[in-house]
């Protein structure tokens, strides 16, 4: 349908022009003013950190195929930029009808940066299948349906909001893995999908970069910031020399892979990314980071062994547990990374978002769930345990709601995405979800 | 003429050598302490940005063409590191004159880095043409006449100090032009002139990283930084998103432009810099964003366009209007980036800086003017307009004697440039501004 | 011996996770808390300014060869978290003995970072000698060793604490330079172990990265950081200026030289490590970068040239005096980067540290020492000679000790390293060096 493409990627830029224009729009009358207090810990420095994080290190890091070359860091960098102003302007939606005045300072700035990626791990996974434009639609959808999924956890689940914008990993994750299943294959063959060595070393460059900002990722919206930095640098730390050890361990030659420090690396940081604040000791978060590591490499490593003798008969236990499906298939496809695009697998999980930000992202939702029991527990004695029970329950259902909803509308995201659709449609979409969101809220504020 | 040249080559180690003798002399008897004084806001981490975008950045936006690869980043890190020690030399002379004692610290320092840009935009638009004797004696001769212009803006005409700074664009821009209309032409077929996707790509990224670093920039000199900061983060972010949104309009299959973007994703930057620590409202800052990335993109686009017509008889139309020749000679060379050095155009703008910096500064100015026109008239509820008209005339007034200052000097710095003057006549020619600015000081502060 | 290499490569895991076993467990008992307190002058940046010059300046400044290419940087990575790892445990042996409880702070952070530098600086010499096992065991062992040594500074010789982490220039350009005379010859004509001009430009691109966060180098473990950051500046741009400069006189062509600057470039900054915090004029500071400079590239060209007829023979004078060839053969080697590997030399400085980072801090050493007597000479008037003779000999004491150390453990290194031991013999000499370094400390604190 190269004419659909075609008369659909006409209107990208109308697209782009009405949504600028209802971005000023609403800055027109939603900000009232730029707040110039200094905050007593100085955040200007790790904004920017993070900043950097995103628009260089994420786009290095999805420079794995061959065809996304330097030019993947120069669209993420439009992604990046487009979703930081969905992001406020999702942001301020709320703020807007509780009837407060908003002030635009750096704290929302970074929140909204933050936000963002999330979209930029989504990329990750639908990288090479998904062209431009379905990446800008998927990039507002996303953003909307984080912000939704966020504002059901703060009103009704009663988490702070520093920790609802931490869950930007699992939902980028689960949001990306359920899209690209509904993507349909790349024609076999296409030489320009496969990494070459260059493109996986740049890949890595930028998982070093990514690593280096941890930190001030972590620490940007937490209350003790040095806390926060002490326990992810320690994490981190411990997270690459375990990667760099499981990646001689499981390899037959003894020598580091590439495809095992990317997505190990970075593990412990993801691992410890709820909990940075919190920790009290050190070796805590230096166990959360090897744990990290861990269930990435071995996890990844078991389940390609177990998968050997199913590779004939595994299509057809598709429909049994369709969760269970993305989980294997996308192992299969990442630790074999010579044969990145198999044929034989529905699901194609490019750059390996599902080991490096799903699973370690789980570990640490229920990491954060046993700290704090324990923490509480400790404190009163272990005596009163149906307080225990309801922070426990609490925490688990903020976990599963974040990632059911990031599954669910990854999955109904695919439509407006893969159907080329013109533009009216995809405009009714967005406006849909919008509307969605605004009615979610409104009805969650009355009942609060 | 190449023996002469190798002679003057042989002559560099000795120039910088007397340099270096000189600023060195200077500062046993000019900086008689370090200050130790801790600023209420830490800007140490903003001026590591700004040196950050000055060398790195920009050492990439400059790697446009194939010769300059990553060569072009090493000599553009010397030019900074020279033309920061003479800003100092130069701020410091002021200060001398006027009896006080000068104290060296992060400021002075901020400032003779952010002076340095002016050098680096300029050594975008005479890229490919001048070597490096040559890019080292521009250096010198503008930094001086760069400061002299400050010198007039702050004493006559009451502009204040960190707006004088932040005429460095303009400034920049349209010595650069003026400097290269005087040049010869490259012998045509010059391949290693010509730019590559490769190239132009590295050159995307520089871009990229000047984007991520333009806030500190902006914020390093002004009074309310996080304001600073805040607004031009949001002017950034729009310039951004409408460089993508209008490129795509532009081009006829609806693809993204690597020029288009290199040239106006930094136009809201430079175009808010005049006014980002006044704007009360982030609409106004998004404002200005969009009409930089306009300015910047159709401008182009039309006088290319209006241009056509008259591409055979255009030549004999030069002496009408030298700077519309400016304008319109760098646009067609611009826009048609395959053609980048057309023989039949007398002037070639290598790097673009004419659309990059020097149009949104001119914008950035007009608005400043406005702004703070429309300010001051709410303030006195427009009663007091010859106040209005004396602010309004000031403010015109610096912005043309700015740029009138540097087309006039870069037209004179021809001379001691492309004609390869034996070393006295070039010394002459240094001292003679140094004494020229000397004197110019002089009179001023009698006058004041 | 490739089956006995196999089988040490085979136990590489094991050993990694050997001691990440023991760093877990010494966490476990060793930080009981983290330290959230906010040091006045806000050091976070800082801290992140150096991990990033380690891991990504230092990275790039080591792919001088070509099979070195971006795969150094990744290895580079491990070596650096893992050193951190060390550091940090020898940091806290000292504090346990001493029966003191240790916080985790920023600050134990950064002088484990800073400590690291050490590692990196001697793997630039061992270079494509030494494979990544090797690389290993010497990380373990040097870092162990430096703390030994700056223990003896700190108890014996009353170096305050941070003055001692500053000798990590001398200690690690010394040590790479003992361990990597000792190491045989890689074979003639191994092409892989040339350097390309694209790498040498790489490597300059890593020269500038570090030379712009070396002012948070210097700063970050200082009293008065402001001037420490001035100071600093002020050095490294007379240096890049005077390395520019020289390379231009000495060459014959009178071009610039990529090996040139990259080595004299950074030699203002390690020259004024020592006394940053001090110098109150900033032209002692200049006067250091530019001596620091002149001493790297004309000491270079001098005893290139004086070496010259001395070719055939020299070899003969081999046992005269050994840390004289060690000084010799480097910079035979180094200046000329296009044999790089010449066959008749028995050492083979690879990324030239010697001339980057040893020579500069010896002046560093020295010039510390006479700042030192003059300032107090000034304030006592000379009267009290001997106190000044004591403050003389502690420094000298403290540069030797260190300059001793160094180049002593630096050879016994060589032999766990170059044999391939098993690994039990590998670990008992960890262990050995460990207990030495227990001993030593608690003797060390009895005498006092």
């Amino acid at each position: 349908m190269p004419s659909r493409y075609l008369s659909f990627r006409c209107s990208v830029p109308w697209l782009i022009l009405l949504l600028q224009a209802l971005l000023l729009t609403r800055s027109y009358f939603g900000f009232p003013g730029v707040s110039d207090t200094y905050a007593s810990s100085n955040s200007y420095p790790a904004f920017q950190d993070v900043t950097h994080m995103v628009i260089f290190g994420f786009g290095f890091f999805l420079m794995v195929l061959r065809r996304y070359g330097f030019s993947s860091t120069g669209f993420n960098f439009f992604l990046v930029v487009l979703g930081v102003q969905c992001s406020m302007l999702a942001e301020d939606l709320l703020v807007f009808i509780r009837g407060q005045q908003n002030q635009v300072g750096m704290e929302s700035l970074a929140k909204a940066v933050v936000s963002t990626t999330a979209v930029v791990i989504s990329t990750g996974a639908v990288l090479g299948k998904a062209n431009p434009v379905q990446l800008i639609v998927m990039t507002l959808v996303e953003l909307i349906f984080f912000y939704v999924s966020r504002c059901i956890n703060r009103t009704l689940l009663e988490v702070p909001e520093p920790l609802t914008v931490m869950h930007v990993h699992l939902f980028g994750a689960y949001f990306g893995l359920a899209l690209t299943s509904r993507f349909p294959e790349p024609p076999p063959g296409l030489d320009k999908n496969r990494s070459t060595p260059k493109s996986e070393l740049l890949s890595v460059l930028g998982t070093v970069f990514v690593w280096v900002f941890w930190p001030s990722f972590n620490s940007i919206l937490a209350d003790s910031k040095k806390k926060a930095v002490l326990n992810t640098y320690l994490a981190l730390a411990v997270s690459a020399v375990a990667a760099f050890m499981l990646s001689a361990l499981t390899s037959k030659d003894g020598k580091f892979r590439m495809a095992h420090i990317r997505s190990a690396a970075l593990a412990g940081g993801v691992a410890v990314s709820y909990t940075a604040h919190l920790i009290q000791h050190p070796w805590i978060a230096m166990i959360l980071g090897l744990l990290g590591s861990v269930i990435t490499i071995l996890g990844s490593h078991c389940l390609q062994v177990m998968l050997k003798p199913l590779n004939g008969s595994w299509i057809s236990c598709v429909n049994v547990c369709n969760y269970q499906l993305v989980t294997l298939g996308v192992n299969e496809t990442f630790s074999s990374s010579q044969r990145c695009f198999n044929p034989a697998l529905k699901l194609q999980d490019t750059s390996g978002v599902h080991f490096t930000f799903g699973l370690p992202a789980v570990l640490g939702a229920v990491a954060a769930v046993v700290l704090r029991v324990v923490e509480d527990g400790i404190a009163t004695q272990w005596n009163d345990l149906s307080s225990l029970g309801y922070t426990a329950f609490y925490y688990i259902g903020a976990f599963c709601q974040t990632i059911s909803t990031a599954l669910i509308t990854g999955f109904i995201t695919e439509t407006p995405i893969t159907q080329n659709p013109p533009l009216p449609w995809c405009l009714f979409c967005i406006s849909l979800s919008l509307t969605t969101g605004l009615i979610l809220n409104i009805k969650l504020l009355k009942a609060v």
